[in-house]
């Protein structure tokens, strides 16, 4: 197995919010293999998709109750703090949801983070230690 | 704001298992940046990052509980439905759960998923509409 990814699918409630939110608040462009269902977003490599949260578990055939914090989060590092600042009051400028306010992380980063409207944690940091491709 | 990931980050219970998961069921090696609190695995322009659930909720400021379904898969293509099941295969033998067998799916393509240690999902999937990168 190769060390990659395709996909990472976002379960979601309401499709035309959420799709509104990464193309308007991102700013992302969907791919033109989306359809109402299915929303594509091509990033560096992997793909974003948003899928009915209820249509994705009967897919796997698993229970689609699920409650409270989903144990994950996506990040989006930049090149400098000053750029996370930029960055996050860009996003909230836009309607992103301030989770938390960028600031240095014990471990020398710097990070804050907002939330998509279904509450999927997006990070927005600095990390001179891990580069970024 | 570019379209590109930088992280994705499995809050996880036990970091042990499941960093024991992602190197020997599926063979990826941890980046040198990886510690005992937190493990990275450089894929294709995104990183995967194992962290404890807990302090990633705490790491945002919100609240750790959260059950079921949490509402994202991941998914890993491949060229062929026979890719499909070679793979599929060899991540049972190696100790990965079964969720679902490969199958043809409506939309034309063949898929089925797996699960890491602590429920997340995989999908193995052939999709001729979508090209990999």
């Amino acid at each position: 197995m190769q060390q990659r990814i395709s996909l990472i699918t976002l379960g979601v409630d309401d499709i035309e919010t959420m799709s509104r939110f990464y193309t308007e608040v991102f700013g992302w462009m969907p791919l033109r293999q989306s359809t109402d269902q299915i929303k594509f977003f091509q990033l560096n490599g992997v793909k974003l998709a948003l899928f009915d949260r209820d249509a994705l578990a009967e897919d796997a055939d698993i229970p689609a109750e699920g409650s409270g914090f989903r144990s994950f989060s996506l990040a989006y590092n930049l090149g400098s703090k000053e750029q996370v600042d930029v960055c996050f009051e860009e996003l909230i400028s836009r309607g992103a949801r301030i989770v938390k306010q960028p600031e240095m992380v014990y471990w020398g980063g710097y990070r804050g983070y907002i939330a998509d409207p279904e509450g999927n944690l997006w990070e927005l940091a600095w990390n001179p230690y891990l580069n970024d491709d």
